[in-house]
């Protein structure tokens, strides 16, 4: 039901809005998201082309009716977790209705030309107050790459192909794409010291990761079957999962990242919905001849046949002085999504299976996306091998970790046969340098 | 300033509510939560003997004016966020008007009487909608009895005396003292295995723990000072950190407790205010020689002086049987609050050291809390060593771990010489049987 495909995703259908066309979000994309116009508050939105098509106004029009109507309703105010908490139904609505009325063919194009803002003019907001944040670990290229570094003989732990390692991440310094990313200071143990210092990060990280926005969720003590799992999913996005290596290595035994990671989370700004990746949905790639099956809880037929996404993920760098001469970004890596141990399906099936409530507008972060070979690493860890092999940017420049003044972006598409790319919109941000420490710590004795 | 004894503390000061003397919930208590009364809306309250002072109607009186007013308008709706967000300076002025309308000698008693309703009549609710919730590890002996079962030469490992130790909780499924607990399903392994199994926990237990209520809280990036972090620390409550030992020792590397974590997380209704808890400041047990000397952003002289809280804390069941015969509970311990390594200002401070951001409402868990001998632990798996020495109940009954219908209570209270004792009000759970698998598990190949 999740995945149907119908006329929203009809190749030949083009919209009247002229930069929609070959762009990250034609007429067959329609991605939720919640912006400020010039002067107004925040608000849902729909981007299209260079255009953002504003829900509180398509609400309290006379064009939309019923489930379409109300899902464009619970999209007028500052976020969208009462949308999202309504489910697929009323948003597969409201996508019908919108893709008709942007149409070349819709006769309402003047009534609908008056709800378009230029989105050079807009601020974007993150879609969602985000109730709690989750980050997942299922990139098993990465896992494997990290593990390599530090057990060369056993990279993997016995757990990794039964469960979908996770944990909780920070929901408060989630920020939306743009926002700069000040290098966090922290506690690390250099290999040989006896004693840790403290300052700026050195060991600088990006992670690329799909975000999953949540659904209609669940109540407490009452799991979600992975066969209903795809429900729960509203739709996608980028996620960059800032980390400061050094720090992680010092602080995190026993319990798990925490500093290392809090300082900042990036997502791209729009919702790309489960209904506009339903063409793209592909299988879950067969598991390697030896690899244990999933307990029945995290198994699903439905789900291994349709749980994956064709989606092209790439990281880019530039650097400050790549800006100042006009260099576009350069690649650092690309590569596609199916590089997932675990499908979201599985991720929100063993994140409920105990019995914990997820909320709409809850985000998971899959875990960094990594080949197993390096044309398309989710990390500097692993590209530089630890610091061990810089890379080179165009100007010269060299990188291990994150420089200040270094914008990383992340971008993905999705692409398959017969229909129309959809894009993400970018995952941006700058490195800002380290805050000065703390006041009272030079008062200290 | 936060610690600011005044006449609000008298120890002569006595209230017209005639239960309020010798209870949890003295004059000089206060304690801040939020209510329903009687086919009513949630409110914000304040608990004085056996009554509940609905603050809604304090803030519509003429009886509260300036900053005292603000502050009972704050906590007028369903959350305490908002007025915590204001900080030490409303909530002392609202603590001083209450006591003096409250005390024997108020000329305003027949209106403020019709602001009370009988606590047994009301439903509690969590104080405030949490953001986000961290748990710690600072509670030393804790950490040394678990790591003895593990790591019988090196129970702590190096960064501990360093860093406060801590990860990110589950705030979704944070409940109020009262709420059944479902016992999690999960997958374990057993230690000759090979493969996992998912079913019912089998090792559930209890951590007793302090919650800590965050204050205004700070910018992204912009950390709070040591030197200033207690005034961020709005107040305290009971937290039981329910804990399924078997899923967790499956999971959690190399990413932290997960499931084993996140099924549920009690605490008590009651915020005790920082300013109730003035007088009961005492200092920061002094650091064991050779023990390190923290790193200047975590050390603070005043902190260490009065970082600390002297509160007795006590872990209790009931088993169903127990119950059945009218047995009280039964103490299973009984220790200070002061064997915790770490001061919640040092918590605080490190939280944000790398810039993440604390909000209004935020929710800390100090990390359990034990003696170093037996007579306070606060979890089975010290109590029992790990299972292998059951504890007996009064009735005849022994334990390892917690089975259905157990209930577990946790009690807290607060003395010092000179003072009206305070209390936190119960922490409670009953244990109920864990879910039916979910649905589409039947039906996997």
């Amino acid at each position: 039901m999740s995945h149907l495909i119908d006329d929203t995703h009809d190749p030949a259908r083009r919209s009247w809005v002229a930069t929609a066309h070959g762009s990250e979000f034609p007429i067959q994309n329609l991605p939720l998201g919640v912006f400020s116009p010039p002067g107004g508050r925040p608000r849902g939105g729909v981007a299209i082309g260079d255009m953002i098509l504003d829900l509180s106004l398509a609400a309290r029009s006379g064009l939309l009716a019923g489930p379409a109507k109300l899902a464009a309703e619970a999209a007028s105010g500052r976020e969208l977790n009462a949308l999202l908490g309504l489910g697929a139904g009323p948003r597969r609505a409201l996508r019908r209705r919108l893709s008709e009325l942007l149409t070349d063919r819709s006769p309402d194009r003047p009534e609908v030309e008056t709800w378009l803002y230029p989105t050079a003019r807009c601020e974007l907001h993150l879609p969602c107050a985000i109730g709690d944040y989750t980050d997942f670990y299922a990139g098993i290229h990465h896992a494997l790459n990290v593990g390599r570094q530090f057990r060369p003989d056993s990279p993997l732990l016995p757990n990794y192909k039964h469960v979908p390692i996770g944990y909780h991440g920070r929901a408060s310094s989630v920020r939306v794409s743009g926002a700069a990313v000040r290098r966090p200071n922290g506690q690390r143990r250099a290999p040989d010291a006896e004693a840790p210092t403290f300052g700026p990060a050195q060991r600088l990280d990006l992670e690329l990761e799909l975000g999953v926005w949540i659904g209609p969720g669940n109540a407490l003590g009452e799991p979600i079957a992975i066969g209903r799992a795809a429900d729960h999913i509203a739709g996608l996005c980028l996620l960059n999962d800032w980390s400061a290596r050094d720090l992680q290595a010092w602080e995190y035994q026993p319990l798990g990242p925490f500093l290392a990671k809090n300082f900042m989370t990036t997502v791209s700004p729009w919702i790309v919905t489960a209904e506009a990746l339903a063409p793209f949905r592909t299988a879950q790639p067969a598991r390697p001849a030896g690899d244990p099956r999933p307990l029945p809880y995290l198994w699903d037929e439905t789900d291994q046949a349709s749980g994956a996404f064709a989606l092209e993920l790439e990281v880019l760098i530039a650097s400050e002085q790549m800006r100042r001469r006009g260099s576009p970004p350069h690649r650092l890596g690309r590569g596609p999504a199916t590089n997932l141990y675990w499908t979201v399906a599985q991720m929100a099936a063993h994140h409920t299976s105990g019995g914990c409530d997820l909320r709409p507008g809850d985000l998971f972060g899959t875990g960094t996306i990594s080949t197993p070979d390096e044309a398309g690493v989710g990390s500097l860890l692993e590209l530089t091998r630890g610091g061990q092999r810089p890379v080179s940017l165009p100007t010269g420049e060299t990188r291990t970790f994150l420089q200040d003044g270094d914008e990383l972006i992340l971008a993905g598409w999705a692409r398959a046969e017969g229909y129309v790319p959809i894009g993400f919109g970018p995952c941006r941000g700058v490195v800002i340098p380290a805050a000065a420490p703390a006041p009272a710590a030079a008062c200290a004795p």
